[in-house]
């Protein structure tokens, strides 16, 4: 016959499939700390649900027979029986799935009372308004989840007794008020006053909950399979509000939010653990508790010690002291701020509890952008002044300006300003350059305000809905509130808050701790880790974090600056040859410096340069604001694009244009004689979707290239294109490297427009479940990271020594850096602040995948 | 040793790869019609160049002597030997690729005249200016072909002896001074007088043109491998221009306009085959030349009979006859209109000459449309006012109007009008329904206005660039051509003219001949041909022309009608749940009345209805349009997209605003309910990327369709996006039948904006051989074909019964539907013209994938 029953004792952390998730951590803990420091129980398993579901809700042979002797065990370990009238044992039953799943039963506490056990728990505890207390909650609990009565109906009660008493509060119910609440709750439906019959029908209730429509509704969303079952836990009772030798608490193993090797926690005597997480008494100390009762402090200093070292990792635990005697209920693995976690990682090591393997995967590489940015002092008091989606992370501070022509102007003069704007487009980036920070009130992480101040590492919060903004007038309001220039904001792209308060910032410092986890991160890891830059101050800023090199440098950013769009407009709108090479004849010697600067600041590292990129008209104001007639207009209207992302970009701007192009290469072969240490040169070609368009460009660059002198380059592809991705063996042909651009992969993959669906439907979908993260920020594995996969294997097929990288957003996205990992890339390029998450992200990604 | 050379009676078609394509033609017609009929010669092969090139521009051992020998019988076979001062033997020296290869060496004519043999040539013609005339031609051509002499300094030699002559014309040249200009050309560069040095050198110089730049640059274009080679075909030359027993001309084994079962062609009398096709000479007629020379025309009757038999197809030849002897020098597949096509067809099948599987297999099917449509009188002269694209077949004519409103009015009057517009849009469609044809400005075969053209059978000439509209003048231009809407105009669709002429237009007819083709074809294909039609009128054409159902209703369609674009605006505008639903249930009516008459048309055959696919922001007006501060302006600024194509559409609209698709699936039942003979209904849900979506849809319209009593429907999905092909088999799961939107697939899997790329770089691409057609026109194979395969063999291994449909344009292209035929696809839908071409192209498909 199956074994439908596990006492605590004979399970362990593995058997979560058939324990669930509660029975089986249970369970690793009662093995590892020895039963006496557990609350004892049992776990009917997740198997013997599925067998009473498709036995149609009847209880599989033999299971009521393993109950009744795994609770017979526990009475006997207990020294107590469930109902007796002396001395009652109570338990809890709770049900248990694999996953945690909220949506199912919740837990039944004291189950075991009846009118003469309630008597027993009255005498033993010497307190008559507990024990009708517990016997109330109890009626009330199994009513309202095992029988399914209506919360409603037992708050009617409550308030009718509390209405006969004069009194206010449920704290103001003494114990005859309870007992008669009890009586009036009895009154509501069928009480079984047997123990057993109690039990039978709270595992049945728990069973019958997993096919409950919330159940079915929550698995739907989240996609998971209805055979599953769930397992019930039947524990005893404890408890902490026994008087001063009793007591609950919540204890880490080390400093929560320092990470220093000594233990934290709150803890409160002759209480029950819903007093302390609710707030509603102070709590005190784990130094206050070592003071009130020395031995059990010291016995869960041991506990903790020994959780740590079990589940390496620092551990968030929950415990009750009952008459002296201390029970673990929980362990979990800490949430912890990355200074803590850091500290924790080089803690560790040095202390022997882990390898550096095990530590590095103890942090949560996400998190560490929080050590590289300025923040709001933590301290400070402020009010905020809205909220907007935490778009690029650090704080900063300066007065309100509604135009890129301002931030610039201020910049310069040295004065700090906040760049506030509805929504930013490419004609504003040298505005960002200047500006502390960008605050807007449209467009979420994906929106061009947000990419270009991550890419730049300024703060920046984004679609603050709130606010809003009359760039006519030159001011804005929330509410009530007027900002106008002559207005100090701070803003906080880590959190999403805006204030006008005057709070202070404070800056960040890499720590002989997070330097030593970078060491050690560089040394485990296979991918190698670039950064996206385009200026020299960037490049400088990515070497300095790590970066092996250049991945993308995107030209077109050169273009942006104010005293080059002029130039590049009047090439975008000649109308013979002649004006039109000279207005490239008078570009090029700029975009020599800019390359220029940025081959000096790299020192001979490798520097992906990609060539220009964007549609022309993204160089040219809107139509409709430039004159009537004029050339520029005219210009505009013509290049004017419905889907200027699917329009005429990348490469067919040089298959259309090739001069351009041309100009780029002069461009960078000059520069690259004008070094003392020329870079390692990898040309970009962007949008390739025909192997002829790279063929035909490529030999431009060549040709170009050479004609200047510069033989020593590669000559490789961005692939972001879905058709790309499946025929890129033939593209491989024609190319030294592939550089994934998974932005504009996920946007023709999945059809989303990265302008559009943000502030959109995105944030629907994610409350929908159909996604659980925009695809933006972690890859889209089954379909995007599908199709990388395929364009990297066909690649390599036809050229096995092929370079493989990734220059997306998602190169600096531990989850997806992962997968580039497995998927065999060579290295990914983020914006220089993610550097030092790649690098860690890309080590754990080694460590888990070593052998 | 190698055989390096092939006589024509050696070789067949089947030897293509060796012989080259001219070698492997002349060699057929040989063995077919016997070495009497065809000018006799020898083929050097392929391998011979390669060998040569293989071995640095030696020829390979064994060359020499084979050719040689292969000359040796020529001359024995001919009776005349090259360069005899008697009789000499002229031959032709001809490259010959495997595929024809324009950037190669052309023909050299006339080998082996000397002084000897010139005067040979001049006794046996009896016409010494015939003899000198060949003699500097051969001498011209083989300085300029072999030796590179610029062609200038011949052009200036001859203007020189015209000077001293005082005349003006060659022909005005005597054979004295054409001497002369023989020595002049003879001055210019080391002629060969050897006539077998002439021949090695013309070899050679085959060779060397398949390495030279042309050659080189031409198959880098066209993708050819350099390893094929060239061959040279080395042909004895006959002479028609040898007096009245002599003469040249063309001749189609059947009518080549009518298809009628009588040879006809073109004949001249003592004359060369360029002076037939050249016009300089006024050609007879064949009958002409059975008066002339009655037994060669009845020898010509029987070749060409022969040739048909053998080909299997209607012939176009070229023939030679010298004194009274018939050559054929070249025999091809006919080109012919439709209506020849279709009257060869089923006549070859009357008369045994091929089974129904080989007839329909001589038919274009692309250019079935012109047998379908309205056309200018062919016999009519008019003066062409400008030519823009051919965007939507057949003839139309009417007055001039400028807005679709205006349209609205006349069309209501029963007036004829062509509407004439910049370009057009979603607004613009209940305009188009009542003109009788539409013009645009700009924009190309994709655009919307040629979309919506064919898929309402419109005529439609689009991106007439050099028509100026002035739309608030109510007036346009063309040059100084001033047009109002007091003009009538006439437009063809199928040429791409736009006239001001009075041209009469002629109807069309399915002729008796169409109907037997198109009832084979419905006999041999597997192939489902369905209709893309919105409303009963294209419904019923749709049947009349064939279709087995509606594969794509577009309900959006339905909304842009003008006294509902209010209530759809009302409805998008809402501020609260009330004022929508309020505005949802005035549409209902309305929808449920449009899907009612469809159903009715369809008379139970299957009816696919997609429910609502475009952004919102389509149905209002441009933000700027509409007054400031107004709830529809807040509403259109708030809807607008950068990326519309990529944007909140199709499925994302039905989780954002389920109520839309509730409301149009409650029409669909109640419409259902209230025919006759209710449709095979399939609900179809747009843009799906994740299962999830699909799933939560498709609970919707289940849930909804059986509240309204509905029980007997399929719902499905179109796959139109990259990642929903790669993910087809769990989309599968929730679907009961997938319809391919190939237009959408190819916009995102290529990173193509249709309305964007069409009219910008695809016309350079395809110029500059990047592709050989526009994606949206037939699809891309290795791409989007590919994609769609995924798709297909994913959704059968999740679902083997699951349907799979095409919807896109490409479902009315011919060499697509061969592939969706292979492809394994149920059905193709196109757009109700488009219908008798597809049923013809999936019998094809069918009959060249038969074993």
């Amino acid at each position: 016959m199956a074994k439908w029953v596990y006492e605590f004792t004979e399970g362990s952390r593995e058997m979560r499939d058939l324990l669930g998730g509660k029975g089986a951590n249970v369970a690793e803990m009662t093995r590892l700390l020895g039963a006496a420091q557990v609350p004892a129980g049992f776990t009917i398993t997740t198997e013997a649900c599925v067998a009473y579901m498709a036995g149609g809700r009847t209880r599989p042979e033999g299971l009521d027979e393993q109950v009744s002797d795994a609770l017979g065990r526990l009475e006997e370990r207990a020294g107590k029986r469930l109902g007796d009238p002396g001395d009652p044992l109570l338990v809890s039953v709770r049900s248990g799935a694999r996953e945690s799943m909220p949506g199912m039963l919740d837990t039944v506490l004291n189950l075991g009372l009846n009118d003469g056990s309630v008597q027993g728990l009255a005498e033993r505890t010497g307190n008559e308004r507990f024990a009708w207390d517990s016997f109330r909650r109890f009626v009330q609990m199994f009513g309202n989840v095992v029988r399914g009565v209506p919360g409603e109906r037992f708050e009617r009660e409550i308030r009718a007794v509390k209405a006969d008493r004069g009194v206010r509060l449920d704290t103001e119910l003494d114990a005859g008020a309870l007992r008669e609440l009890t009586a009036r709750f009895r009154g509501l439906y069928d009480f079984p006053a047997e123990p057993l019959a109690q039990l039978e029908q709270a595992i049945g209730a728990v069973f019958d909950s997993w096919m409950g429509e919330r159940a079915v509704t929550y698995r739907r969303l989240n996609r998971i399979p209805d055979d599953w079952g769930t397992a019930v836990n039947v524990q005893q009772m404890v408890f902490g509000n026994k008087g001063p030798t009793s007591g609950s608490g919540v204890a880490f193993s080390r400093d929560e939010v320092t990470g220093a090797p000594e233990p934290s926690g709150d803890f409160l005597v002759d209480a029950q653990g819903e007093d302390v997480v609710s707030g509603v008494r102070n709590t005190q100390s784990l130094e206050d508790m070592r003071a009130l009762m020395p031995e059990v402090h010291g016995r869960l200093m041991e506990v903790l010690a020994v959780l740590e070292r079990h589940y390496e990792d620092m551990q968030d635990t929950e415990f009750t002291v009952e008459e002296g005697r201390l029970y673990m209920l929980q362990t979990r693995d800490a949430k912890r701020p990355a200074q803590a976690a850091v500290r924790f990682a080089v803690d560790a090591v040095r202390e022997g509890l882990l390898s550096r393997e095990r530590a590095l995967l103890t942090i949560d590489p996400g998190r560490l952008d929080a050590l590289l940015h300025p923040t709001l002092d933590p301290k400070a008091q402020f009010a905020t002044l809205t909220t907007g989606i935490a778009a690029s992370p650090g704080a900063a501070k300066g007065r309100v300006v509604f135009s890129a022509a301002d931030a610039v102007a201020a910049g310069e003069r040295g004065e700090a300003v906040i760049l506030v704007r509805p929504f930013t487009e490419a004609d504003d980036v040298a505005g960002f350059d200047k500006a502390r920070g960008i605050l807007t009130s449209e467009g979420g992480k994906a929106s061009h305000a947000a990419l270009v101040a991550r890419g730049m590492g300024r703060p920046c919060v984004c679609g603050a809905s709130e606010l809003h903004i009359d760039l006519d007038a030159g001011r804005a309001h929330v509410g009530d509130v007027e900002i106008t220039p002559e207005h100090v904001i701070a803003i906080d792209g880590s959190s999403g808050r805006v204030t006008l308060d005057d709070v202070a910032l404070v800056e960040a410092r890499v720590s002989q701790e997070f330097s030593t986890v970078l060491q050690w991160a560089d040394e485990l890891r296979r991918l190698g880790v670039r950064a996206n830059a385009d200026a020299p101050g960037d490049a400088r800023k990515a070497r300095e974090l790590g970066a092996a090199g250049i991945g993308l440098c995107r030209t077109e950013h050169m273009f942006m600056a104010a005293e080059r769009v002029p130039k590049m407009r009047a090439m975008i709108v000649a109308e013979t040859g002649e004006e039109r090479r000279a207005a490239l004849d008078e570009l090029l010697p700029l975009q020599q410096q800019d390359f220029a600067g940025l081959f000096e600041a790299m020192e001979g590292l490798p520097v992906t340069i990609r060539l220009l990129d964007p549609p022309l008209h993204e160089f040219l104001p809107h139509a409709h604001e430039l004159p009537e007639g004029s050339r520029e207009r005219q210009q505009a209207e013509a290049l004017q694009e419905t889907n200027p992302m699917l329009g005429t970009r990348g490469v067919r701007l040089a298959i259309l244009h090739p001069d351009i192009y041309e100009m780029q290469v002069r461009a960078i072969a000059r520069a690259a004689r004008d070094v003392p240490a020329p870079p390692q040169l990898e040309i970009m070609i962007p949008l390739v979707d025909y192997e002829a368009e790279l063929q035909i460009v490529r030999e431009l660059v060549i040709r170009t290239a050479r004609a200047e002198g510069l033989e020593d380059f590669a000559v490789g592809t961005m692939i972001e294109l879905p058709r790309a991705c499946l025929l890129a063996d033939l593209i491989a042909e024609h190319a030294d490297f592939f550089s994934f651009g998974t932005n504009d992969l996920t946007q023709t993959a999945l059809g989303f427009s990265r302008d559009d669906v943000e502030g959109k439907f995105l944030a629907r979908y994610v409350e929908t479940k159909i996604i659980t993260r925009s695809p933006f920020e972690t890859i889209d594995e089954p379909g995007v990271g599908q199709l990388l996969r395929m364009g990297a294997w066909l690649g390599r097929k036809a050229k096995r020594d092929l370079k493989l990288g990734v220059c997306g957003e998602h190169g600096g996205d531990p989850e997806s850096i992962a997968f580039f990992h497995d998927s065999g890339i060579d290295y990914v390029s983020c914006s220089p602040y993610r550097v030092p998450i790649a690098r860690v992200a890309a080590a754990q990604a080694a460590v888990r995948s070593a052998p």
